[in-house]
């Protein structure tokens, strides 16, 4: 009988072995595509101080940001606390490591983070993110933004989807000079937080919000009209530029989408959009942002975003970084596509081979024989105990894809037989 | 300029790219390891609630734990606290997903778990550790004592130490039946305490505290005696034998202790040695106690470490879960071994090519070229940038073993050289 409540708690993954296997893979394959795309792998510790993680101050993040404390200390006096993201450690190493690290930096970050947000069905209070960023020093080539993004892309395809994946992709530049061009910054803001929504509500409510902030029916117009704009970049730009509105700013962003969409192109890509809806909330982005989602499954929402910024460690030092990352949230990506079943479960044998010796009296053989297969390559256990054969073959075949039996007439031999279980 | 202190805090891990990639072989090692010898890999949550970890109440580890609270919460109001080892939360994993698992499990754990110990040098706060586990219920073969042993030796193998390892392999039940049948069992917790103190301080030390707790010199004769006793397990069992203490649980402990041996050396395995000065501080031990040592370092002291324990999960159910186990504590591992110089470090190129285009005009072409090579396996960059060839050059050849150099020439006609880096 249980003494006590043994769940895991709310917030975090917890899964068998088999299905923790999958998991693994989905790992595994991203931080191979990492590495095959030149990103270099570092770790920065979970516990940060408490002046790095709150030195951009405000917001909702800040609220639920974990502190750590020990049993005999209070929480006041707690001076570390838990890393929310990668990128924040990320500016710290960068700016610490700074005469030790080669510019461009291509580095990836894989690891949990803790946020302490109300816990709901597929949203984790301690979760895994699989970031890669581009940092470099106070100029970086746009050539790095497609990068980030068929990174990212690539390794979406060691996931064995049923489904595909497309990359909407944005600058934020059009924006913000669209808006100036048409002498409405100051609701920037707004508009930005409206755009941002405009994806989870119907347009008439879109629009009724843009009326609220007070936009003539003209701007209005031209707004809820940019928003729509989505396809191949060449097009979607050639209409924006059809709107004419003269702007510096807004040129200049068109100009990088279309460089990044050609270089994507170059790669061999064709999965991606621009689209004139994605502006990611976050204020930090100053250019290219992105978001990927599962065309044929809109309502997961973005399954990986980033984009650029120009300037990563600005709280850190007055040096400039400039960077483009983004970033997978593995349990959140996991989690939606069990649900909608769009990864395969079903390798339910964690093992290769179980070697099952008769008695004892084989054990000592059934390990030259594990070592032996083990050699080659697989995964192998043997089942030891004094249980009768067939209760041991019963618990192999849960467990491995196919058995060894050892017995006298093996030992004697030295043959065996590799059964695989149906 | 910095603006604020950017270094990692006191007792955490922070490497450069290429040592990181160093770091990141062991963990690869070592999972792999794992996994060869038929460990399913499993991952608890970091965050557990306060009443799993301080289920068994007491000692200094409640004080090391770290609770977490958000920044408007106050200590007293915490419920949840940080994972200080693997073994808490297996117990709590079995004890909850029991019926969905196969028993004997073998598990593997990865991961980072926290202790509020006093930082000093070569001691971490935060610590991944490589776990290896086998559960069962009721009753747990011997050989999995072995299984467990040299599963964690072959994972050393996979370090390219420049020294060798020694597994020290002792059995509680010889000391506890020993104490007993000397009739010293009162004093158990003393002279556990001063056996495992005694390999850090002269013979004298040990003597005058066995003197201190008021052993007879024949008493302590034979104690001293025995904790010199160390070789081949059948021989150190013989001399036990002629010490002539009649108990049933020391020849239970021989007998144990000579079996697990067996299964090591049937396993082709001699790099191990029984040591009665091996108990292990942790009390829920109750058979096979080890430690790995690197005997060419015994300042070092232990890198592994591990044993059987009788009951997991006593303190959460009532179901009585035998198990055996051992970690590797990666951390500080890396760190003697780093300090004593005992691996390479030398790989300082993290990437394997470095694609070049001379100018912007062949950033398309290397990205074609990058592919290619990538899909041969190897890990690949584009560096690109409106530098001098020379300067790109030089990058590259920080950051990569060889790279391949894209001008006019080679777009035309599609043929490229790769130059490795002297």
């Amino acid at each position: 009988m249980k003494k006590i409540n043994t769940s895991p708690i709310s917030g975090t993954q917890e899964l068998l072995p088999e299905i923790q296997a999958v998991f693994d893979k989905l790992k595994t394959g991203v931080a191979e595509k990492y590495r095959a795309h030149g990103f270099m792998n570092i770790e920065t510790p979970i516990l940060e101080r408490c002046e790095i993680l709150f030195a951009k101050a405000g917001g909702d993040t800040e609220k639920q940001i974990y502190k750590v404390a020990k049993t005999n200390e209070t929480m006041e006096d707690a001076t570390e606390a838990l890393r929310f993201d990668h990128t924040v450690p990320l500016a710290r190493y960068i700016v610490e490591h700074e005469s030790d690290l080669s510019f461009p930096l291509k580095v990836s970050q894989m690891g949990e983070n803790f946020r302490g947000e109300r816990a709901q069905r597929g949203r984790f209070r301690e979760f895994y993110q699989c970031d890669v960023d581009v940092i470099s020093r106070n100029d970086l080539p746009l050539f790095y933004d497609a990068d980030v993004i068929s990174t990212l892309l690539d390794a979406f395809s060691t996931f064995g989807l049923k489904t595909p994946v497309l990359a909407r992709i944005s600058n934020r530049k059009i924006l913000k000079g669209l808006l100036s061009g048409l002498n409405l910054q100051e609701k920037s803001t707004d508009i930005y937080s409206i755009i941002d929504h405009s994806e989870k509500v119907p347009l008439e409510k879109t629009a009724a919000a843009l009326d609220e902030i007070g936009l003539t029916p003209d701007e209005k117009a031209k707004i809820l009209g940019f928003i729509e704009l989505n396809g191949k970049p060449e097009e979607v730009a050639e209409k924006i530029r059809e709107m004419g509105v003269e702007n510096t700013i807004l040129k200049e962003g068109l100009k990088e989408l279309t460089e990044v969409a050609e270089y994507l192109t170059a790669g061999g890509l064709n999965n991606f959009v621009a689209d004139m809806k994605i502006v990611r909330g976050l204020d930090y982005y100053t250019g290219t942002v992105f978001e990927f989602v599962l065309p044929e499954y809109r309502d997961i929402g973005s399954v990986c975003g980033g984009g650029r910024y120009e300037n990563l460690a600005e709280y850190f030092t007055d040096q400039k970084f400039p960077g483009v990352g983004g970033s997978i949230g593995l349990n959140r990506l996991f989690f939606v596509l069990n649900e909608k079943k769009l990864i395969d479960l079903e390798s339910k044998k964690p093992l290769d081979i179980a070697v099952v010796p008769i008695s004892d009296k084989e054990n000592a053989y059934a390990l030259k024989v594990a070592a032996e297969v083990r050699e080659k390559g697989s995964s192998v256990t043997v089942v030891a105990g004094d249980k009768k054969l067939g209760d041991k073959m019963k618990y192999a075949s849960k467990i491995a894809k196919s058995a060894i039996v050892i017995g006298d007439a093996e030992v004697a031999s030295g043959k065996y037989r590799i059964k695989e279980f149906q």
